[in-house]
């Protein structure tokens, strides 16, 4: 093929494309993702084009089965992509061309790239998606899995790092299941805005052909057909919702990750993740590195990128298309590949953990966790709540200065020369398990509560 | 007051704040913003405590009453903000004991200022987002207006910024009433998500108080309450999600207002935008800027900020609370008021555009518009449309090398003798109006679809 | 006065600025912060127009006079702004001619506030620059004073949160000082960088008037004329190296509060941050939370939102000046005072700190630390590291077998068992002590070799 | 090889890395970018071991003998990278080892892949600034030399995209070159900075063995030795530098497409790219894109992307080394890659540029663009300049309100009928010519301060 196939056949073109440029500007890597999806439009296509007696049916019956065999080439990685065709869309009618003749020049009829390439990325995105979803759910399985054998062991719960007060494990882990729910959401709402098809927008205003685009939309499972031809080639708003959710998700893994790589510290010591998904060192041979957690953090730092070049590509661009938008796949594809694997694989090292429960629990003793239970106590005794803060304050101020473990190094005489209202049951309340059992309102860290968080989001996931 | 004030009333602390570091993390000024929020929550909390026993319904009575004292204060600017006390939520419960005594100390029984902080957000983020979906189809109704007044307005609709195909304006505008709806949703959806409450989460565990959290949400206007306590004071994806539909809402009017900037240029000279809208120079007395516009494309790069921002800051925090949330606020707070403020103006601005008609049709012809036109012609008269597309980027190198302004300067003969398929008839199909007319089914063009598009739209808005 | 002076007085415009347009733009409370530099670069302006005899020497002493009161009312905080005068620029100019007269009129001269604006802004950020430059080396003060009393502090090194090395406080505090001084490079190249005089760019053409823009730039301490003025009026590089810098700068500092806030919990328990760098909890009254810390790493996430913003601001905007580049300011001052503002208070912090060597020591021993250095022994016994590693690494797995704490609860004869290589002597390296002493070359942890890494930087520094 | 090959040859680890996980933290495809670096860093690390006396010359020699045969290897395509080694250093170690025995189990001999790591990615940033910096000084030679062929040719000078006043193209291609000089001096001074060794420095703790790091140092072509070896492990800077540097150059790159784009719309028509950088379209026969300037454009958004993932990455990331900092390579290498590519391709596409003079002058007079220079006049006539703008905004109101093309349509009475101090001399100030030459000051746009500018950057550059 000359030079001129560069340039889409135009007779008008004097120059082939300098080859800095060519190579500067070739994307087939991002292409072949999307290749498959732009069979399957253009059968829809040239099948829309014979209903509407645009094509002849014999044309149509040629493309469908040169754009099946291509699919099968595509399949068995033997289809030759030529880097002088620039794009999937031009290798694609070239091969069908070399295979059927005249019908694979028919088939470009009544749309331009603009249309078929937004409706090819969407395709990608949708199937993408809802792989992404059904990952999730099982990412929220792990979970719960693990949070139901955990509802009674008893860790810190955190603010500030500083140990807070005591919790349940069950209920820690439960807290990150609410966060893929919510991604869940996003994903789905995601793909239902974007399932609107582009086909028949053609180059930016529509086409002077008689096509019938809800057909091609139906048959491509489209929920409806773009109300705008203009919107319909210029919009990648989708590229924005979907890194932003990619971001979300993988700011969700990291702040876990962020914890297993801390609970996996010798200072914690309160996890150990599976040999599957640690490194060692290649100079220190004792190490046992959480390679996987500190990864997905790092590769929450790409999805934020991801991000601002997604919203940053959209900004200023006046209609219709512009080469901007070639653009639009890197941050799409990479998204979605880095998101699925961190969900995947996150899924997998969560069945891998092993609970070091005595570190847990005696870390949940730390700090004078049960300070506010003490302070509760006071309140219900009729202390105002505040003066009841400032009492057991001074209180932890002695149970420092005498370098105690716990409140319940106190005897019950030195408590009382606090306040006179402790009684003989105020040691219930100073206890971790007795902390924690109280908490057994709505989203409360209860064994008990945590049982029923895990049976709603069951029943949810259905 | 004294120094230990700044340490919440807690005796464990000898030292006061360093001046310095008081002032860096010193945010009254976002405080104030959620402030009357805080105090509603405060009272449904009130109320909810006495509902429940574990306040008397006198020490409710009293807080109820300086709660509205304190809300009249802050609406008439008299109220008095201590720096000293940190944040909203001391500066209330100060104000509250000094007006009513002990009543005032009991307040904060059974609740944290975590979850406090995040209810007092989430209803000030649910009340903007309500007030930016209205201004939103305020906006959209501007741009529905103007492109009702120009459906047959016949325009240049653009790709790469070249001369594609003609368009109507009124179609134009529309593209833009696409994106807008997209974002209402994407708003609605972002109010629907983070309206839960975390009220009864506590600093993280849940209380060991019978509360009722669900008549706290109830009263409140949420929609339920949130599952998980450790999840109810962390989660912050609320300002992901706000902060990237406030990207994309800005990215959206960036778009348009590089093209009014685009407009306004003497060498375009399609509109011109009222003098409400535009700054002179104080150099060059003839200078008439479309600053609107220009500025809001600035504030689209703002938008990025504050979602890369958020994104960041999400990003590997263990659980529960940590300081850096405080960091939350300003990327809430700016994009909110930057986004309301552009959809406000930019719709102001709409309504005083005034569009020259006889240039966009002048630059509608030029560049050889209906090219695709005499291709689809010619697919009619039974050529492949590659083939088509070939014969015609033929006849328009004939055109630039003979000057032709338009495809309309070739006589009948002339065009002949490229492809001897074309017929007398061919004239219609080379005139923008015809160009224009003949885009008429989904998503298209004509003057007849935009104004079916226009119903659509407006029957959606109700 | 009159609608029209919103219009900065040309008759061309009938109409007032829209009220919500002119709160939209409004942006005095950034133009304040460029005030006084706004005077001073005026003075120097008046100043050449007379030494050029462009404008009378009566003239210009009526302008200075009217420039130093005006000076004295903005320190004063008694100069009036006003909102419809749009900007700092026409304020003082009208405050000037209000109090002087027509001289007032002729400042404006030859001059424009495109490139009036940007001299402003250099002043500001050449002013903040130097004093974050001082404040960076007051920071390196108080992390080299606290290295300096640790340099034979024990702690764990850690990769991968993993105990990987003994190292010493000292080693480890002198590896953030090397952090900083790489910044404050950064700060001194930047502010070179942008100091080159835009004065006499005018518009964006130059002037006709027969100006000397090397005086100005003299007086205003610039070291060179800009040689383009349309790159002197466009050119808002500095903004991203300033918000580059100040992203870099806060991930340090970021890094080493993610440190201190991990040390400063119960389970690390490796120092103490001073009451006056903390804070307590409004429910727990056990709580002392190191809040600097936390709030540090929360503004750098700030930080890189400005960045973002920053650098999105500049892309694709066309020659010369646009109304975008208003929405330079902020990202600009934010960081300033953000980075300015961490700095110093974080060297405030630093000299709070009460670190608990005991704990530290103990920590250092744990995980096989000095697994490496018998690894070492083995080579220098003649091993190939490679398989000195492994030989370690089996002898590490017999350890976890056993539980034991340390590699020196072996035995020699057991250790023999796995390598007939080692001798008595090996004892010595089995130690912390001896781990760290031994590594004395550039770079190292030994106390011998940070001290002279400390006395190489006091040099430096001068 | 079995599974624990990919623990590193540890025998602690008793599983293999999960598939999934082996998969999800490939990063073999970076890795090769730097395995010629890795290869060369060896070779002097084996070296200096043996001149210290730490292997024995027998084994360097093999060693080097052993490095040169995969080097050969690795350029010929030949080198069998296996995904189970896990990256390029395991890579080589094993080929090594393969190919001399145990002396290649000896290379890894006082050092870490820590130190390694960074040694080969510092090389490889290093030779590629290197090779930027060059191409940085090309692309400003081919702008110095369209700018010598267009001194004189007019064209509009805007802002706001308003016509201002009248500039020469010349001067207007020289902003650009202000610009990229600027970008040289950034990209030189993040090479200077970064050019220090790391090596020496092994895990993070420095050596016990008696190395030489200042041979490594110098052989390698580094400055110096890095001062602190946990700084030297963990630094990551340079990648926030170049990410930075880089979204500068595209920043200026889009900006200058952004006009190119604007210049070959019909509606500017003031230049045409040459058909080497153009593309057509699949549908619109008539369609010649200028396609490079918009994908730079994009590029432009996407080196924003790498700048916030790179500033992402480094926050809050504790000492010293963790896995996060694999994903500093992906920023990198995209940000020089394509930096790079679109620095070469935009220099070769300024050559194929024809400037249309005629059109250009045409709209250099648009606007009423010599109203500033008729202040001028007026200025110099007597008049305040304050008055003497005002004075020239009436006569631009009448002469739209009389659709004058230019000022120069005025007669002279016509003139002095808004101000008498009009003489017959003002007509030389209307025109574009008049008022392009008066501007010959520093930094200005006549054509002969344009030359002196061209000549003094052809001298900088030597």
């Amino acid at each position: 093929m000359t030079a001129q196939a560069a340039k889409t056949w135009s007779p008008l073109f004097k120059e082939a494309l300098a080859t800095d440029f060519r190579d500067f500007q070739e994307c087939l890597d991002q292409d072949k993702r999307i290749a498959l999806y732009d069979v399957e439009g253009s059968r829809a296509h040239a099948d829309m084009l014979a209903k509407c007696g645009i094509i002849s049916s014999e044309d149509n019956d040629a493309i469908q089965s040169g754009l099946a065999t291509i699919a099968e080439e595509m399949k068995a990685g033997t289809f030759e992509w030529k880097k002088e065709l620039e794009d999937v869309h031009m290798n694609v009618e070239a091969r069908l061309t070399a295979l059927v003749g005249d019908a694979g020049k028919r088939l470009h009829t009544a749309r331009s790239r603009n249309d078929q390439n937004s409706t090819d990325v969407k395709l990608y995105a949708r199937a993408e998606l809802d792989q992404l979803a059904r990952e999730l759910r099982q990412l929220i399985a792990a979970f719960v899995d693990l949070a139901e054998q955990h509802v009674d062991t008893i860790m810190p719960g955190f603010t500030h790092l500083q140990v807070a007060q005591p919790i349940t494990f069950g209920h820690h882990l439960m807290a990150y299941v609410e966060m893929f729910l919510r991604d869940v959401e996003r994903v789905e709402q995601a793909t239902e805005r974007l399932n609107v098809s582009p086909l028949g927008a053609a180059a930016l205003a529509g086409t002077g052909f008689p096509i019938d685009p809800e057909y091609t939309a139906r048959t491509l499972g489209f929920r409806s057909v773009c109300r705008n031809s203009l919107d319909a080639v210029s919009d990648r708003d989708y590229i924005v919702d979907i890194t932003a959710a990619g971001a979300l998700i993988m700011g969700h893994l990291s702040r876990f990750s962020e914890e297993v790589i801390m609970w996996c510290t010798p200072l914690f010591d309160f996890i150990e993740v599976g040999d599957a998904f640690c490194t060692g060192s290649s100079i220190m041979p004792q190490k046992r590195n959480p390679d996987l957690a500190e990864l997905i953090r790092g590769k929450a730092a790409r999805m934020i990128g991801n991000l601002a070049f997604a919203a940053s590509l959209i900004k200023s661009q006046p209609l219709a298309f512009n080469k901007d938008m070639q653009e639009c796949k890197p941050p799409l594809t990479d998204t979605l590949e880095n998101v699925r694997g961190a969900v995947t694989v996150t899924a997998q090292m969560i069945a891998s953990i092993t609970v070091k429960k005595a570190k847990m629990l005696a870390a949940a003793g730390q700090g004078y966790s049960t300070a506010t239970d003490l302070a509760d106590y006071l309140v219900r005794a009729g202390l105002p709540f505040r003066d009841a803060h400032h009492v057991v304050a001074t209180i932890v101020g002695a149970a420092r200065e005498r370098n105690y473990e716990s409140l319940a190094d106190f005897t019950l005489t030195d408590l009382q020369s606090f306040s006179d209202v402790i009684k003989q049951d105020v040691q219930a309340v100073l206890t971790v398990e007795g902390s924690v059992a109280s908490r057994a309102g709505i989203g409360g860290t209860s064994p008990e509560r945590v049982r029923k968080a895990i049976e709603e989001v069951t029943n949810l996931l259905g």
